[in-house]
C-alpha cells in the first residue's frame, strides 16, 4: 500500500467508514456499490471513491466493494488490528465512564489501569480496573507496555502530567482537559476531546438558526 | 455585523480564540496583537485576521486587540451571552459527568434535569439536579425552557429518542452514542461527540508514527 501522507481530514472521516461498513456486516451485507454507501452515509460517491483512492482504491468498477474485506482494510489502516493499552488519569466520572465503554475493546482499546491522586479511591475498581495513587504511575508504565494515556484529569494539571507522560516514554495523550497541552515533539501524537468547544459550537448553531 | 453564512470550520476554531482569549483576560492582559496571539496559539496571524474579519475585524491596525472586548464579542458570536438549558438523557457514567462539569455554566450551559429507564436512578440527584424517568420527559419540557438534550445512552435507542426529542419540539442534540443521528430536519442543530472516532484517529497516528 502507497505510503503518502493523508490529511488528517481524510483521516477524520475513516472511523466514519469503518462504522457504517460495520453496520453493514452485522446486517449480512456482502457487497456495496459505492453509490449505495454514498446515500446511506450522505456523502458523495465521488468523496468516498477519492478517500479510498488515498490507500489504493479496494473497488472494482461495476461491483462495488466487498463490505467484509473493507471493513478489515479500514481496521488495518485504523490500526485496530493491534492491542493498544490505555491508562486514564484521572479516575473521576468521565474517567470511569471511558473505563466502563466495553465497545472500546471490540477495537483494539483496553484500559489496563485509571491512577487518581484522591485517597479516596484507593484500591477502587472500575469494571474490574484497579485505580492507583499517581505516585505509582512511572513503576506501573516501566513493568507495563502503555500506548495511549487518556486525561481525564482538571485543567490545571494536564499540561504538567502530559510532559511527564512523554518524559517516562508514552507517546501518545487522548487529552479531555480543557487546554492546548504544550508538546513540542513531532513522536507524540494528541488527540483532543474539547467538550467545551463542542458544546458552544452547538451553541452557535442554535442562535444561528434562530435569524 | 455583517450576516454572512460562516463556514462550521471557521466556527470550529472559534472556541479555542475564546478560550485563549479567556485565558489573557484571567492574566490582566488587556491588548494583544495577531502577531503575538498567533505565536500563543500556533496559528498564522492571517489566519487570525481572515478567521475575525469574518464577522467584521475587531482589530485596529497597529494597535492590536483589546483582549476584554475581542472575548465578549466572540462569546456573543458564539451564543454564550444567552443561557442555554440542557437535559441529560442517560444518567450512567457519562451522563453524570457531564452533570458535575459545573464550567460549563460559565458559559451558559445549565443542565437542569437529568432521565434515564434504570429505576434505581429514580430520586438521585448529581450535583443537585435530579434524575427523573423517561416516561416523565414530555411532562418536564412541556412545562420547562429545554434549549439543549445530551444524549449519553446507548447506540441503540438514540435515534428513536433523537426523533421523539424532535417531535416535542427540541431542536438541539448534543449526540455522544456512537451513532449519526437520521433528523432529516433544518431547524434542528446536531452535534456528535463520537469517542471512539476520536480514538481511532489516535491510533490512525500513533501506528503511522511507527513507520
Amino acid at each position: 500500500m502507497a505510503q503518502k501522507e493523508i490529511s488528517q481530514a481524510v483521516i477524520r472521516r475513516m472511523p466514519r467508514y469503518y462504522r457504517y461498513l460495520g453496520e453493514l456486516l452485522d446486517a449480512g451485507v456482502e457487497r456495496i456499490s459505492s453509490n449505495d454507501l454514498s446515500n446511506q452515509m450522505q456523502v458523495t460517491a465521488s468523496q468516498i471513491r477519492q478517500d479510498l483512492n488515498n490507500f489504493g482504491g479496494f473497488g472494482q468498477q461495476g461491483y462495488g466493494y466487498n463490505v467484509k474485506y473493507l471493513y478489515e482494510e479500514i481496521g488495518k489502516i485504523l490500526g485496530l488490528d493491534q492491542v493498544h493499552n490505555i491508562i486514564v488519569i484521572g479516575a473521576g466520572n468521565l474517567g470511569q465512564a471511558l473505563t466502563n465503554y466495553v465497545k472500546f475493546e471490540r477495537f483494539g482499546f483496553k484500559i489496563i489501569a485509571l491512577f487518581d491522586v484522591n485517597p479516596a479511591l484507593e484500591g477502587v475498581s472500575v469494571r474490574g480496573i484497579k485505580v492507583h495513587m499517581l505516585d505509582e504511575l512511572d513503576d506501573f508504565c516501566a513493568n507495563n507496555k502503555v500506548d495511549i494515556a487518556a486525561l481525564t484529569m482538571p485543567k490545571a494539571k494536564a499540561d504538567i502530567t502530559a510532559k511527564h507522560l512523554v518524559s517516562i516514554g508514552i507517546h501518545a495523550i487522548w487529552n479531555f482537559a480543557h487546554v492546548d497541552l504544550d508538546i513540542d515533539n513531532e513522536d507524540v501524537v494528541v488527540e483532543n476531546v474539547h467538550l467545551s468547544d463542542s458544546l458552544m459550537q452547538l451553541s452557535y448553531n442554535i442562535e444561528k438558526n434562530k435569524k
